[in-house]
């Protein structure tokens, strides 16, 4: 039986051993809902980035650009980090370059491993079965905010322990707690997750709907990897 | 109200404001159950060490010294880190030199608080009372396993949050997550963290004693905190 482990932070993860893993990164309000509303939606590809100046000159190579910076569209960027404006807007065919507060920054720490997934609510069982068809210990990476533990990265990690527990032995401490708050509170994930202290800082920037599809589960079929290039793909 | 927050390792705890609050330092097994031990059984005082040599030069001033480095008696010292030679000898009045692989770094790295308590099960009730009257904002500096995110502090973490609940709001992401997963296991501490990683390195080393005491709790009318001096001694 393989392994499954849980890493709270990207300021934890040289902790943790990547090689030969498959790591999921998860950040899920909002970069990796989002990069599963882009891809589901049209857009072909995502190039991450840390940083906001690299991320915005690949605009004059045809890039659709997005950029966040602590909830908001960064400045001169063309979209912020809103998964539903993925599903409202048309971009069939487009790049994306991308850069989040936390997420991309999870991205860049986790290269390494063996696979490197996304992981969201939207795609959790996608995410699951690919798992279990790649065979390897997995190790999920929460971007957390800021360098600290967040309710909802947390909890999605305790769904895909709980999900993976048929062919993922949980025997390291994350993986055991997150398995357990999912049992108690997944069944009311959106109540559980209003008091998260995200969701309260992103209900002031009035995007009660960008929350909703974060925390919608298993609407798109779709398992996202990084590829040999650097690019986000579906797999 | 007050509030309540939970760090899970001191390698993060440069993301939490340490000024004004109350923080309660914690290592399950061993650290801080084996000095609620100590100074429930005779010992006057406790000064910890990050350093192990430091900490055996205390013995030519008459101290006690005691030393563990990844749950082992380190070389040359009287006592490791085990709570229940304290309850079977005699240490009446003297004066204890400690140092321990995480517990007594998470101590040094808790420095700047406006006060630091030590908590353990054994005292779980007499801290929490202490605390209510202190009337500060509370955080939990949970000593982790070598930087990482441990089961056994995090679930004393959730216990802490939720006996507090009347006069401290938990409205942090890890206290939220620590309270759940408490209100789930709390029941059944003992068999539940008998999965925790750390509790099967100490099963190996033969010390089920210690994990028995590290986990019973309310037997010690103990409240510990670090004097001006940097003793930690009974408030």
């Amino acid at each position: 039986m393989k392994s499954v482990e849980v890493c709270f932070s990207p300021d934890l993860i040289h902790f943790h051993e990547l090689e030969g893993k498959a790591v999921v990164v998860v950040d899920i309000f909002r970069a990796t809902s989002t990069m599963v509303a882009a891809l589901a939606n049209g857009v072909v590809s995502i190039l991450p980035f840390a940083d906001l100046e690299a991320c915005k000159a690949k605009q004059a190579e045809g890039f659709l650009i997005a950029g966040e910076r602590n909830g908001l569209t960064a400045p001169g960027f063309e979209m912020g980090n809103s998964p539903v404006a993925y599903l409202e807007g048309d971009y069939t065919g487009r790049k994306l370059a991308m850069t989040t507060t936390n997420g991309t920054q999870a991205l860049e720490k986790s290269k390494g491993a063996a696979e490197i997934l996304i992981g969201a609510f939207p795609n959790l069982q996608a995410t699951v079965s690919y798992l279990q068809k790649l065979d390897l210990d997995v190790l999920v990476h929460c971007a957390g905010w800021k360098g600290r533990f967040n309710l909802e990265d947390s909890l999605y990690a305790g769904a895909l322990v709980k999900s993976l527990e048929s062919t993922h032995l949980a025997d390291e401490d994350g993986a055991l707690a997150m398995k357990s708050l999912f049992e108690r509170e997944g069944h009311q994930l959106k109540k559980y997750l209003s008091k998260a202290s995200h969701a309260k800082r992103l209900q002031n920037h009035g995007i009660e709907s960008d929350i909703d599809f974060c925390l919608t589960l298993d609407v798109c079929d779709l398992v996202i990897r990084l590829d040999e290039e650097g690019f986000l793909v579906p797999a």
